[in-house]
């Protein structure tokens, strides 16, 4: 790849050579459509954040206030690479109350959002040419993570109890695999829930395979339907690495998650962590822990689920009036995505198009597959959008899709 | 690495099997080292950290309270993968006036501190085997985020000139290179700074040779003596990435640096940074745009040069007064570190283990160094140390010193 005199090595032209493991990573397609959505007099379901008229903004600027004024110093100097203790405590305490789950602050690592989380177990555990599984669809920005370093994904289809079983035991019978990620609870795209004896045989052919699995929880608090499912880790817990983050129950712009790993792999990710960012922003853990102790997270919370159960509400209820009876859509428990599949194998991408004309967005199913190209599925988003607007941006799509059937 | 019974894929079991890549990432010898000298009785020179004291705590919470009270739910929400743009504005703004490069803020992506921008180099650039210059001694924070791609590094030995130009062109002579790492301003940890000769004829090599260069340059408006030398980026300006970072001049909790790119390694920089952490903190970008819009940034710099520069000079007295003449030191004219070469080969493991009893500690030089074991040479910090205990500390290293001799 080098543009040189091959006599003389210092007649070179420069010429960007570079690394192979770029190359697979797929750009995020969504950001794309949050460009073109990005007009005001769009109706968008494309976006995947959390409804910033919710953010608890007085308690945080109090809260920053507070450790400015106590430790004005300390809050801006640099820091540890774990993260700050009294903050991976409250973690842990939040996982024993509100999961039931036993986890030592010590085994709690603080990331720059759990979107680190993922790239720092890229970083330890993925060989290039490692077998990965991954859902069928999946998150899009763990397919990115990942990628980086070169796996063979593996998906296995979803379906409305979770995880196809039979489909992940053929997988498991043909490749050794070395990492499984999921997202059971209001899984973003499709807003599936593992059911609780999908849960237990999944985790049971998990085990017997001896394989790592990252079970990353962002929406897990924001159940608004139905009851609390145990987690895979204490179901399998040597197996199971969790990711946790802030993003969604505080606020996504500080970049705060978390992974729980077993102390062995925890040593890794700390040399992995120091080695891409030192350590996350401390001010910014010092803030959100304040604001931890200081207010009521659970209310908060509780605001959040009423908020979103309402919106979900207001779109399966639209679907079911306006959209041709063909389309199929999940019931989502709880979390921002609903996930509709079209009729006739007609193309979700096709439908965008038609949609954008009628200024209501949309994600095609498409990148959240890792070998599929024109799909009939895609992503809905309620947490950004009222009633209104949902009614009418389902309504809009629902007469684009009526002039393609 | 699987334990399994080899017939039956379902009969495994769990054990963690790692990548390849995280067996030669060296861990921080420095935060070992740290953790003895957090005793409040020692002396410490072996930090590396900017002074709290100089921290501007009132304006970086009057700039929170700001951004808090004018967009307090927008602060909070997730941002683009870019960063900033005002704030990249004026990134690009002070590089000419400060510097006189000529940089589109559309050619800088804000990291979560520029350790991330050696992380993403090394993930676009770098492929198993690839080789990679450093200087010697080099930064240990480099060397670790590059040694995850698992380069071949070359050290070239640095003098008071810069870097030795003639092992350099040996070295060019002898393998084909694909990035090389350079801290030309006060590198750490040796302190010393590239003349304006020995910048040219480096980078007539590194332009002819067609090779990337990583210009890092956390510590260069910390410039308490002589003139400012042109950066690497005016001499070879389609060659040179510049990282820079607001940890020394603002405070580093925030977790804010950036890369400098040409347009083709940006788009790559962009997709590694998404699905590394997706964006750096927005809440922390934005205070910290506030607080260096509304303050006077050149001013507060003035006081950390002032204040380092006198530190600076207790430090240089105190060996010139203390230690045995043989002892060989750099005079740096900036920056934070000052690097000291012990006489007739002696050890300065060994002297560090003695003055450890004597309460005063500093960084041996080996973890620098990619291929030395035992070394004369060590770091000393003196940015967190008044003259008292600069004079105090040197006193009982020169004790230890003489001991040994």
């Amino acid at each position: 790849m080098y543009l040189c005199n091959t006599k003389n090595p210092l007649d070179c032209i420069m010429n960007y050579s570079f690394s192979v493991r770029m190359n697979g990573v797929p750009k995020s397609f969504i950001r794309e459509i949050l460009k073109v959505a990005s007009d005001p007099s769009f109706i968008s379901f494309a976006g995947g954040l959390p409804n910033k008229d919710l953010f608890p903004v007085e308690g945080l600027r109090k809260a920053t206030e507070k450790v400015f004024k106590t430790d004005g110093k300390n809050i801006l100097q640099y820091s540890t690479t774990e993260g700050y203790k009294p903050l991976r405590e409250f973690i842990a305490n939040r996982y024993k109350t509100h999961k039931g789950i036993e986890v030592n602050p010590d085994n709690i690592l603080i990331t720059t959002g759990s979107q680190q989380g993922l790239d720092l177990l890229g970083k330890i555990f993925i060989n290039e040419g490692d077998n990965v599984l991954i859902e069928e669809p999946a998150y899009l920005g763990a397919i990115q993570a990942l990628s980086v370093y070169k796996p063979v994904f593996t998906a296995i289809p979803l379906n409305h109890e979770g995880m196809d079983v039979q489909i992940l035991k053929k997988a498991l019978f043909s490749s050794r695999f070395k990492l499984f990620y999921a997202v059971p609870n209001f899984q973003n795209p499709s807003g599936i829930t593992y059911t609780s004896e999908n849960r237990k045989e999944v985790a049971g052919l998990i085990e017997k395979a001896g394989i790592v699995m990252v079970e990353d929880d962002p929406y897990g608090e924001l159940r608004f339907l139905g009851e609390q499912e145990a987690s895979f880790k204490t179901l399998i817990p040597d197996n199971v690495m969790m990711l946790g983050s802030f993003s969604k129950i505080v606020a996504p712009s500080f970049r705060l998650g978390w992974v729980v790993a077993p102390d062995e792999v925890y040593e890794k990710l700390v040399v992995a962590k120091q080695a891409t960012d030192l350590h996350t922003s401390y001010i910014a853990q010092r803030i959100v822990y304040q604001f931890l102790i200081d207010d009521d997270l659970d209310k908060h919370i509780q605001n959040i689920r009423d908020a979103y159960g309402k919106q979900r509400e207001a779109m399966v209820d639209a679907i079911k009036k306006l959209m041709p009876k063909e389309v199929k859509f999940t019931l989502p428990e709880g979390g921002m995505f609903l996930w509709l599949t079209l009729p006739n194998h007609l193309s979700s991408m096709t439908l965008f198009n038609k949609c954008i004309e009628r200024k209501v967005a949309f994600v095609p199913g498409n990148p959240f597959y890792v070998n599929k190209n024109d799909v009939s599925t895609m992503r809905l988003n309620f947490s950004c959008s009222n009633a209104d607007e949902i009614y009418e941006g389902i309504g809009r799509m629902a007469e684009a899709l009526k002039e393609m059937m």
